[in-house]
Formats: structure tokens, sequence, C-alpha cells
């Protein structure tokens, strides 16, 4: 399969690449300053160039999307419009746009995180877009033509994130890289949609 | 209690009204131009003006919000926006606005609806508002300070709105809106925080 990467260059991204390739697929690398091609997910502009100039493929798997920390009472609306543009909006953006060009029996997988689960202090607006973006993954896969898929990677911290992370995930147990990695690549193989894989 | 009810001319909040009087409390209508105050959710200044005009109050129930309906592939930006900006920030901006104004031990009861479980077609943005506003709801609960409680009620289709969205929800058992003030008048005089409360 011909699989658009993006956030490659990332801590998920950079192992979901590895796995996909082992798998025999042919990965397209894409980041927002990094990648065989550039993106700014949170402008659909952007992401409808970017297909434009990848022309068809078979899956986009995301390992993208910012969202703002921040204690409740001073989250403001500067912080809102980043996290619902980027990890929100940007998600929403790269499975709109690709329609007209993703092949028929293709599929999407984004990207959330157990903060959808379990709320950590200054997390709320990640807990927000998180519980969003798998409402998405639900409703739209109800309605996507031509048989494509879409499904929700949930990973909790990553044992390669421990050490910058850390502090904010006390008592977490963390989850490696590479099995956030194999749930991306059972989501894209497989018959699934509408799904959240919940990983560690 | 001192209830600022939003949304208090529609037909939940109407039925809320009623009720959350019945149970002798104070109950201040609000509408976008009914009720003793007007106001409009989507903008952070309308709220905080209208808590400021209000004073003091132990509670704020909302049952307002738009949500635009079309199917995947027409959602437009405008419309995401709409849909963002008021059923979610609208009802983010009613809890971080009133902080400064509500007494302590008071409650936030939110909106969300049926379609953060079960998709219907064109309902995608519907899907993904509602399913972030009660993840907002668990979030916010653990980060309020005060003893502040936040709920979310989830009604199914109300049997009052059977002949304007029935045709939208074939085979959906509806609920009277009593049923559905009733669940407000639950989490508002409770001690629940953090959940959401489906009805029907």
């Amino acid at each position: 399969m011909k699989i658009i990467l993006i956030g490659s260059n990332g801590t998920v991204g950079s192992k979901v690449g590895q796995a996909l390739k082992e798998f025999g697929h042919q990965v397209i690398p894409v980041g927002k300053r990094s990648g065989d091609f550039q993106v700014d997910i949170a402008n659909p502009a952007s992401v409808r160039e970017l297909y434009q100039k990848i022309g068809e493929f078979d899956a986009v798997a995301n390992a993208s999307g910012d969202v703002a920390f921040a204690p409740l009472e001073q989250l403001g609306a500067e912080q809102w419009a980043l996290s619902l543009g980027s990890k929100l909006m940007g998600q929403i953006n790269l499975v709109q746009q690709a329609l007209p060009f993703i092949r028929t029996g293709g599929s999407f997988t984004l990207v959330s995180g157990i903060l959808s689960e379990e709320p950590i202090r200054a997390g709320v607006a990640a807990t927000v877009v998180n519980r969003a973006i798998e409402g998405f993954a639900m409703a739209a896969a109800c309605e996507l033509p031509r048989s494509l898929r879409i499904n929700v990677i949930s990973p909790t911290m990553l044992e390669e994130s421990k050490d910058a992370y850390g502090a904010f995930f006390s008592g977490f147990k963390p989850v490696s890289g590479i099995e956030v990695a194999q749930a991306y690549v059972k989501a894209i193989s497989g018959i699934q949609t509408g799904k959240t894989f919940r990983v560690g």
C-alpha cells in the first residue's frame, strides 16, 4: 500500500514508519518541516495541496497534532483555538480533504490519547480534543463512501517520552513506541472501522 | 438555589425551568433573544457580561447550543466553526467565565445528546461536539476549585420534537421533556460530578 504518514519524524511517527516498511508498505513521510512533503494540518488549503502533489494513495496515518496544556482557570481563547484547530480540525482536514484522492477501500488512522479517558492536571483541552476525534471517527465511519475506513489509535504515555513528560503522568504505565506502531499497522491492514484502539 | 438557566425558552429549557421552580429554586431565565437576560454563548465577553449583571449565583444550567448538520462530504469550515464555537466553546465559556461569580459548592449542568453515542446521517459535527463536551465535564470536574461540580445531560430525541426531527431519528425511542428536566434537577441537586447522565 502507498501510505501517507503525517508526523513521520515524531516519537510515534518514526516507529509507525519503520513498522509499515517492515510490512512491505510504501511510506510517504510528511511533517511540518521534515519529511518528503510539508503540511500545516490546521490549514485545509495546505492539506489539499499536499494531496494534490502526492496524487492517489491507499491510506493516511497521522501521528501529529498540537494541543495546549494549562490549568482550567488559565486556559484562554488562543489555547482553545490552537487545540481545536490543530489536533481536532487538523485531523478532520486530513480526512475531508483526502476524499477526492484516496483509493476505494483505503483507510484513515488518526490519533487521540489516554487523556480521553483519564484526565491529568492542566489537560482539559487534550481530553476534549481526544474525545472529539474518537467521536469523529465513529460517526465518519458510518458516512464514508467507497468502503473507506477510519480508526483512531489512543496511546498512553510512551516509554520514549518518559523523561520529557513522565512528571505529568505519574503512575501511568508507559507503552513502547513499537507497540503503538503495531496498533497503526493493525488498523491500516485490518477490516475494522469507526473504532478507537487503546494501547497501554 | 439561584440558578441561571440558559436556553430557558427552548423545548428542553422550558421544562427544566418549570421543574426547578417546582423544587423551590429561583430561576433566572436567559436566552439569545428571550428571557430576563440575553447572551451569545459563543462570545466569551457576552457571557462574562451576563454574569457581571446577575452577580452571585449557585448554578448554571444550559439547554442551548447550535451545531451544523450536513453530510460529511459537504461539512465545510464555516459549519465546523459554528458547531465548535456554539455548542462546544459556548458551553466551555459558560463554565470558565462563571468562575469568579459562582458560589462555593455550586454546579454546572451542560448538554450533549444521543448522537455522542449513536451517529445519524449528516450528524458528524454533532457527534464530535457532544463527545467533546462530555470529555470537558469529565476533565474539568477534576480541576474545578471550591467544590464546584459539573455534569452533562445527554438526552435522546424529545417527544416534543418528534414532528420536527423525527425523520432524522427513525426508530429512536423518544423521551419526554419532563424526564430530561428531571435529569437536570438530579444533576443540580445531587453530589455527583464529571458525569454524563443519559436520558432515553
